[in-house]
């Protein structure tokens, strides 16, 4: 990038809010996922709405491909830049602009972290409900870009379903709104419901309403311990089936036990094949009822179950299961983590064609997640400079994909597609589809400067 | 149209299927609103998606403009046809395709009645939750096409919020897929999200795939009875406020009152100025509790209440709510129902104003409305023939709009923009957001021939 370009970065963000050096590019240059990096040609974190709008304007000026970054927690490749763009970090726009107790609702800047806005919320006694995997570092504004999942997502749905509305920059730094405070709005298209999930391809967030809930009064965690992957993953449809739907209801495979309980000594059954944890929530004589009629099915399925006497065990098994993917990370080189997503009763299937593509190929698969959404990550664990086995992981992942969209499943429960799924795209929804979405793409893109 | 035009669309449809004489177009030719009527020139009603998609075609190949109808309940004027245009009936594509009970989601044509849909799900022990005020006729594409509420919004969300998928023609007569029958998805752009609520503009519903939910336990109403408007709506406030969320919070003023008593005979309480209906649901004990809570705050405002002791009372009582527009329409010749909507805090300040716009234009003004949403429909009675009236009539409806984007509210929470509304857009979303929304339509439907 020529220096007279840098200087108006400069001059608009201020000194401290612009990187050029090899080390600050390096550092945006890549996501969690396992993609080659790309060198953007400059960093820009601007502080404020207005030199956000100045930034992309001068982008687009300058036909300068733009990429949004938040904390980089994604998994798809969605924050890699294209080689010599702009990464515009999100970080430096993090305020609460109001968290209104009375009508339920907070706006906020896209950079606020997850989990700081999610507490902030829960000291009105309220609940922000999305909470994925990375809530600790990731951002609101990236949660919304990727329409991230998360633990709760089964009975509290996902980041999109607490979107009411929005203010965001298109391509060329014109202010977007769409939504409203209010519960309901209609007025113009659901453009914030398109946002939600487009990965920064169609404009950059400025301001993010957010609906909020009452907390739950009381809630309860349980820990299944299976002989079988197959009993276990029949006992989560035969919950939904019996009209139960808890908070959260997670599954882990003897692979990723064994992982967990050598990285975090959470007292993990080493033995067993498989385990639920399953929290319910709400109002304590349902959370009773809930507790005892999943205990009940549990033990029909004869595994065997321990209930959370404490807050401090209920911790311990959260922060295990949230130590899932950390955890297989320091067993191989490079995790492949993927996200495919069936309808819940064809789990069962699913779990047997994952073992017996392990099998097939020879990998090590680890698989857990969010059973209860029918969204399990399969993690494959190799190392990507033995090329021999590369190859087989590539045929692995095929597989997934093809046998995800058998049982009438989908590519991606709440990942995203990013650069690393977009080539199986078409094979989900078709041409006419994807025409379809680059038309829209185009519409408000035309240079296709966004990500 | 010329006559081998209509011919082609004979072949297509079948003899049965195909209107030209004048009395069928006028019947298609308008809405529950009350604009001028615009005749099309053929009216077809396909029964399956081959017949569709070759209509499409057909029309998309001799420039004619498309208008599609479901059982045209809409309030704003999203189903006239534009003039000479062909007018798509969706009412015999009207199958379940799909009701699987133990995956929670169903998979319906455009064309099934909201109600009956909701009647199936419920033999199942399941909730279709979304229930506007028209759901005995209306359509499940329409409802999706206007992204309708309801009276459950409070608790449960709209319409938007249940579809997890869809496929739809695009202008074209190709298929598009969005979504998934996944409980998350984030393959591909959020489309279904974009169409719902796009009022017929994008693209033709073929399938929709629908969330359902466990139907609830329980429930109970209750009927509180207020002196002063006033202090019915800070109850709405003051409930939300204490973090009780009801299934259903709805109010009516007392010219609504009478209205609807003269009409239903309920044994509405006809001297009160204001009654709110309250329905709770969910596990049993937490019926009772926020039954209790929602009786204290009541008393404490000065209401007087009374709880339904039997099914026959409960549903004597919401008989009297789905009859309020009915019971308004007989009052005068025209009735003008609008949907302005507030956060729920300026719900107070909202019922203030409509009470001093009726007084300052001298006009009956109706009110009643989702006040849990925040989402009133104050309903103007006149005569759209008084030429003088109707000046006062339309001034008044500015400042009702004007009031609701005062208050940080909206146009419209659930009835949408349609053609009667659409002036009023620029206010509330600004230029570049209405370009940003052109240019999506455009981009899809170059040829300007949807809607």
């Amino acid at each position: 990038m020529d220096s007279k370009t840098v200087k108006k970065f400069r001059e608009i963000a201020g000194e401290k809010n612009v990187f050029t050096n090899k080390t600050d590019l390096y550092t945006h240059s890549y996501d969690a996922a396992v993609l080659d990096s790309v060198m953007p040609s400059i960093v820009v974190r601007p502080e404020n709405s207005e030199d956000l709008s100045k930034i992309i304007k001068l982008c687009s000026d300058n036909s300068l491909s733009m990429t949004v970054r938040g904390a980089g927690t994604n998994l798809a490749g969605a924050t890699v830049p294209v080689k010599d763009g702009v990464v515009i970090l999100t970080t430096a726009m993090n305020r609460i602009l109001e968290l209104n107790t009375e009508d339920l609702y907070a706006i906020v800047e896209p950079g606020v972290i997850t989990q700081q806005f999610a507490e902030e919320a829960f000291k009105k006694d309220l609940l922000y409900p999305p909470d994925p995997g990375s809530q600790a570092v990731s951002t609101i504004g990236g949660n919304v870009a990727q329409n991230a999942g998360g633990l709760r997502g089964l009975k509290y749905g996902v980041t999109k379903d607490y979107v009411m509305g929005m203010s965001f920059f298109d391509a060329k730094g014109n202010l977007v709104k769409s939504g409203s405070k209010t519960l309901k709005c209609v007025t113009g298209y659901n453009i914030h419901g398109l946002m939600s999930g487009s990965e920064g391809t169609l404009g950059i967030f400025n301001t993010i309403t957010l609906k909020l809930i009452p907390k739950p009064l009381h809630k309860k965690s349980i820990l299944a311990v299976f002989k079988s992957v197959g009993k276990a993953s029949e006992t989560v449809a035969a919950i939904i089936a019996n009209r139960i739907v808890p908070a959260t209801l997670e599954f882990m495979d003897n692979f990723t036990i064994r992982a967990v309980e050598d990285f975090s000594k959470a007292g993990l059954p080493v033995e067993s094949e498989a385990i639920l944890l399953i929290e319910v929530d709400g109002h304590p004589a349902e959370v009773e009822d809930d507790a005892q009629k999943v205990e009940k099915l549990c033990k029909k399925m004869g595994a065997s179950v321990q209930i959370a006497r404490s807050d401090e065990e209920r911790d311990k098994i959260w922060a295990a299961r949230r130590a899932a993917l950390s955890a297989l990370a320091k067993v191989k080189p490079t995790l492949i983590l993927e996200d495919a997503t069936v309808p819940r009763s064809k789990l069962p299937d699913m779990v047997e064609a994952l073992t017996s593509i392990a099998k097939k190929y020879d990998l090590l698969i680890g698989t857990f997640g969010h059973a209860g959404d029918g969204n399990l990550h399969p993690t494959i664990l190799t190392d990507k400079r033995d090329k021999k086995e590369w190859e087989k992981v590539e045929k692995a992942v095929e597989e997934i994909f093809d046998k995800a969209l058998d049982l009438g499943g989908t590519l991606s429960g709440e990942h995203g597609i990013g650069i690393a799924k977009s080539a199986f795209l078409r094979k989900e929804l078709g041409k006419s589809t994807l025409d379809f979405m680059d038309k829209i793409k185009v519409s408000v893109d035309p240079d296709n400067l966004l990500n």
